[in-house]
């Protein structure tokens, strides 16, 4: 507390429990790396204002680059006494080379320095989770291929409508992913930080200083490297956190996906339908029931629901008609964020790793294809293909269905004469060609 | 309830207090015109696949386009008792035609449908907006226009922070609207509708006649027509309402911007700030208190982001968990969609003519601008200049502007002996030119 | 438009794209009824304290009466060009008595009166709920009565767990919908409103005046009346819509427990599990597919958590750090107040006519009952009565299952030479008694 | 990894990167106090089942004791490698006396315990927050005593209304925080736990046995006892978490009223309104701008709508559609509950030393209270005093300062010619009497 970033003005000594309450470095230390580029940057173009000599830029940028490696290695603890992470890394320049250090805040506000490390920080992420979904829709692929020929029970409203191939089936679950994807391609390629707001006006530092900073440094931050453009608007830059809440309605998206797969899988690995097979590592058991075999981590994927949900909520909350400029309760952006960001990137790592795991229960499923409803639709397609109008066609096939449950008979063991009074078109010989997965899935000349 | 698309396995009628519960043309009648969009190019492809003659398809088409027009006029009016919009279309143009309507569906079903309609309706309601964005970001422009040369205070956590040019101030809120207009016209450009996904698994028409019928057709239907390609995957067509998500979270996002100008207008409309005169039309009275002008307006567009925010939880929570594929659950896409489409298009097309009537009230704003506190950064960049340590400049002046508040003495009142007590580069002369908005403006060089 | 409750202070007429956007007669019409009990305590009062006449109070009591009685048969209409309900109400009193209207606002708010309005219905709304929900757990008792003797299969994680009742699964969804009641009655007993907060500031009628009114008019209102109090403290009565709040939180916990037993009802329904046969009368049929029976009703309960939940999320939003006294934004608090309500009052209705309807395929679930690891947990229960260690149990009993599943036999078929080997208290003759839904039941010894 | 509860029936090691997702340890371990009430109850239980000798019973009793011991003086850490809190005390007992530990699970299931461990929480937290508000409201009435005779501008839209007292005005928060009182103190009275509800089914332990050890234990756990009754439906309270949703519920709402003091702290301590001095000591400054001091806790209290609305979400949506009896998803039940606790006790705490600390800026409320338009409302009630319709008196005020502000003349400075213009009542004296904020006040009869 001794080292605060502020304070002159003041007489009073800040209160300890509320200087706990509204201290930061608990979360806001994983921005530590963006943080110090912030600060690479903006040394540089100190120096090239002529602010910092050329030898206290580089006693500067030595001590930065030395934490940053700290960073970048996983050595990187938080003390927890900083208020901030930029407070932090001061008090760590600080250590390094002494009153040199009172410099590095210098035309600078933590408002400039939260937007830029925010959005990197989203930027970084988002990237992340990219690769996570490539690997996913990979790992869909990989179980597509173990079951090439393989059909499935395809539903509507949880009963059960047509048969499709298993490989269309995951293919659905593919699409989405794809569309997740496409979402971030262009949030990260449109995504661009900027430096030089100060505190809302603007700072001192001329725009050229910063241009020449960004073009000696960028490109040699990390693999990937954020957009850094000139500040358009100041006080947009410092108020602004849309960038934000699009990030956690991309992830909220991702995460109603995974819920959906997640809610498949339960089914399908239900004893009712036992059509899945879970890799056993991928779930747990029961401290009282010696059975059990549960599908934890597809019931966790679909719980998670809750926090990703509402930490978008809770962004748009605490973002709701603040005035401009910046304001304290931005500060709450972060845990949010860094929540949902963890909870997706874990449930795609995870399940990229189990889904090839999953193994189909075929005598199960095609037990299941024998089921005439099933074919119900072809069946009146079928009619159709005769010259029916499909009106007359479903309603026909519709009072032949509740015979067939009435008198408890299959319809394909229904004789040629029961079958004509549903309709003339109706006979024994067509119906068993068309009750079988093989036709039904051919007949459909619509799909690609 | 007498002409539903489904029964002919029924025995029982439905509940009528049920039919009601779950008919949905109260609301889904919005989507007439689209739904006859899906209905042209299907009868169309009936016609290619040779399930319907050519004058079957010419009477089907005429009839539709007779309803396509009424509806594109305004004269369409929902029958109340039909079960959804489906349902209706298919009754009127069983009105026209008689008998021959009942080939309408054929191989048709409700899920594909309502998959396209939303989508095109997401498509039109998008560019719409983006339109409304566009008149409102030109309004801003004009407001600015009027005042050319004016300042405005700036704010940091409601506290007054530094000066900035008003036009600065106006165009923070253009930037924003800006990346809006960005997101949606990303979003317009990606979304593509296909048709053909049958009730989930595809269906017996072959997707050349439909490639046929959309050739003929599409850029026949309205001005802006949505990308309509062939399907990909029928499940994930018929499953899918990523779209509608995508579309409610960028419109919480432009909700949560004008909630933000709307509380900086209450604020600045107040007697206490009493910056802005907001334009009578746009206020109301009071019925017990005969001097109130309230900034209506305003507050019920702060207050709004309550139902856009809960339509964007709404139809999250509604697609939590669903399996695959079409669930009845997905029919309450519509409500939230429609709701915050209509407010955030109400408030820019009101906002859009409001802002331009605002008064800038400049003797106010000036008035503020003497506050010598605005002026506290710039003269602590000028210690900067000459060479002092930021953080020693920072305290120097922390502690300066302690001292004139206890003494109650401006800063610019002090003489040069007291100033130099808190730094032997403080010189009366240069603060008085340097607690100016003009100089304050004019030394921020980081700006474009 | 022309008959407003303020404006003597404007110049310019309402800009009439802004009046449609604020006006809120076409939802808060349903407060017709509350709002006449206003005025007639106002007027009562306004008598009392000598500012209307006998003669004048008269004539605008049976006014008032008139239009009364018109809400209560049903015939009240509103109308759309009014402002809001109270405007609507003062126009329809100044039809029938003309210019004495102009006395119904004496020394009155519209906050005053909307707070006032609002809490009744809150009022009323959940007296309604709680008179659905009693039916509802009487309809779950009746269903319960149908199959006194029946078994269920028990899950958690939706795998098979151990056997329960069918009544006490029944009797799960009892008891909450009974804490759901428990809530509602503490609420509509801690409910008070208050009249006589003015604008915010309080008013000039002495609150004996009103205590009078009151006296004589309560109890005469409706069958189930509302405490009335003395107003405690006038800026939070019009400022407060905690109640609001609480209501629509109540109502989402509702909503949740209905999405449960809809999951529940849906699983059950699926031809996997087919435990259940819903009554067809509330279920849907497809356009496409002729066989399908869709349990539509239970998914669109389940669905419409989005609305409810999104409706909780719109009022919080909207109170969020919304300054003292009222403020515009709070006008918002009717639509999801309504929103939900009505949802949940209808579901609770259906419902309560659908539990009874259900079937209970009791041979599937006897079949289901066979599965030998619905007994596993009583077979270790059984070892530790025996005095072996839970934990050993637990392990030996898992081992065997393994045993049993690998080699594909059922436990049962094992001879004791191979049972021993998993633990020496394992006998034949005690797990066929074991393995039995009547063993199972009874055990649980902890239960009522 | 290698104590787990569970898992005699697998064959592979479950994977790493899953246990660290599934793993609850690390927020559960604030459980620990009401696990091992659960543990002590059910030990005492299997001992009167003879289940467990006498000694056996005494020996895990002590144990248990001592981890308890740890847990209430703060001593106890977890042990980040166990999966979860019951494991880990398990593991702890397991170190303190061996292989007997074995028997502490003996009959007993997680489901049971975690619903007893949450329950108890919710209560102990709600006796907290309860006894945190008795505070605040009591720091509102130190605020209130230390201005007694001050008024204050009362406000709706944000727009000067009318004077109140500051007394007042504080008290409208402190009703609002009497009501979140009385919502809490219900809660706490008619919360009551259970015990014995196995995994779902019930358990083979008499219900007379777990009566027997409540008997023995109650009252001696901690100075506030949650009610612990029978178990009424074992599936239901495995399955149930209505009471952690009502609980969030309340939270929200308290949340919702701190949002709104800490708004009107914020505008009042604003340089242009200045009716509020913060206590420095709970304010900080800027790392840029030299004179700044921000209202940070306000708006962090403000800010924190975001997290405490969205961890209700959470829970909701996690809860949504789940199927009886427990699923793993409600696992996520605590970190919003523990997060929202956290948030609004500290909240709560600080406020209670913030606000008496508050200084009135008495001078600056005068300069305000000199506004004519606050005593508009006055005007128009001495009217209605002198037999004049309201509404033609409301016009009348509203015509008057319409001229009075065109003219840009004071009411009061007006001649008796002019005002009789307006109307032939008003006269220059009773005006002069009226304008002021003690008469304004004293008018207001309606009040206590």
């Amino acid at each position: 507390m001794t080292n605060k970033l502020w304070g002159g003005r003041f007489k009073k000594k800040i209160d300890p429990q509320f200087f706990q309450f509204q201290k930061s470095i608990d979360y806001d230390y994983l921005l530590a790396e963006y943080d110090i580029y912030h600060s690479l940057i903006h040394v540089i173009a100190l120096n090239k204002s002529e602010i910092l000599t050329d030898s206290e830029c580089d006693r500067l940028l030595k001590a930065l680059c030395e934490i940053l490696k700290e960073v970048q290695t996983g050595g990187f603890k938080p003390n927890n006494s900083a208020e901030d992470i930029h407070s932090d890394i001061q008090q760590r320049v600080d250590k390094k080379i002494g009153k040199l250090s009172d410099k590095l805040h210098t035309l600078r506000s933590r408002n400039d320095q939260i937007a830029f490390d925010v959005k990197w920080f989203c930027f970084s992420s988002a990237v992340m989770v990219l690769e996570g979904l490539s690997s996913l829709i990979e790992s869909f692929s990989v179980l597509s291929d173990k079951y090439p020929k393989s059909f499935m029970v395809g539903y509507t409203h949880l009963q059960r409508a047509q048969v499709v191939t298993f490989s269309n089936y995951l293919c659905a679950y593919s699409e989405m992913f794809k569309r997740d994807c496409l979402r971030l391609d262009n949030y990260v390629k449109s995504l661009t930080a900027s430096i030089g707001s100060g505190a809302l006006a603007g700072s001192a530092i001329d725009k050229k200083c910063y241009a020449q900073a960004l073009k000696e440094l960028l490109g040699k931050f990390s693999k990937d490297s954020l957009n850094v453009g000139p500040v358009l608007n100041s006080m947009d830059n410092v108020a602004s956190r849309d960038f934000v809440v699009q990030f956690l309605s991309y992830l909220a998206i991702i995460q109603m996906n995974i819920s959906r797969f997640s809610e498949d899988a339960i089914l399908y690995s239900s004893k009712e339908f036992n059509f899945f097979d879970l890799p056993e590592e991928f779930c747990t058991g029961s401290s009282l029931m010696p059975h059990k075999k549960n599908p934890d981590f597809f019931e966790l994927a679909r719980g998670y629901s809750g926090p990703v949900y509402g930490n978008l909520v809770s962004i748009l909350t605490t973002m709701k008609a603040l005035p401009l400029t910046y304001n304290r309760d931005m500060q709450l952006d972060k845990q949010p964020l860094f929540s949902s960001f963890e909870i997706v990137r874990d449930e795609i790592a995870i399940l990229s790793r189990l889904v090839p795991g999953i193994t189909l229960k075929e005598d199960n499923i095609n037990r299941a294809l024998l089921d005439e409803m099933l074919y119900a639709t072809e069946l009146a397609e079928y009619l159709v293909s005769c010259g029916v109008a499909f009106k007359d066609a479903h309603e026909a096939i519709g009072k032949l269905i509740r015979y067939s449950q009435d008198k408890k008979i299959q319809i394909k063991d229904l004789s040629d004469e029961v079958l004509t009074k549903f309709h003339n078109k109706l006979v024994k010989k067509e119906i068993i060609k068309i009750f079988s997965p093989e036709w039904a899935v051919r007949s459909k000349k619509s799909l690609p």
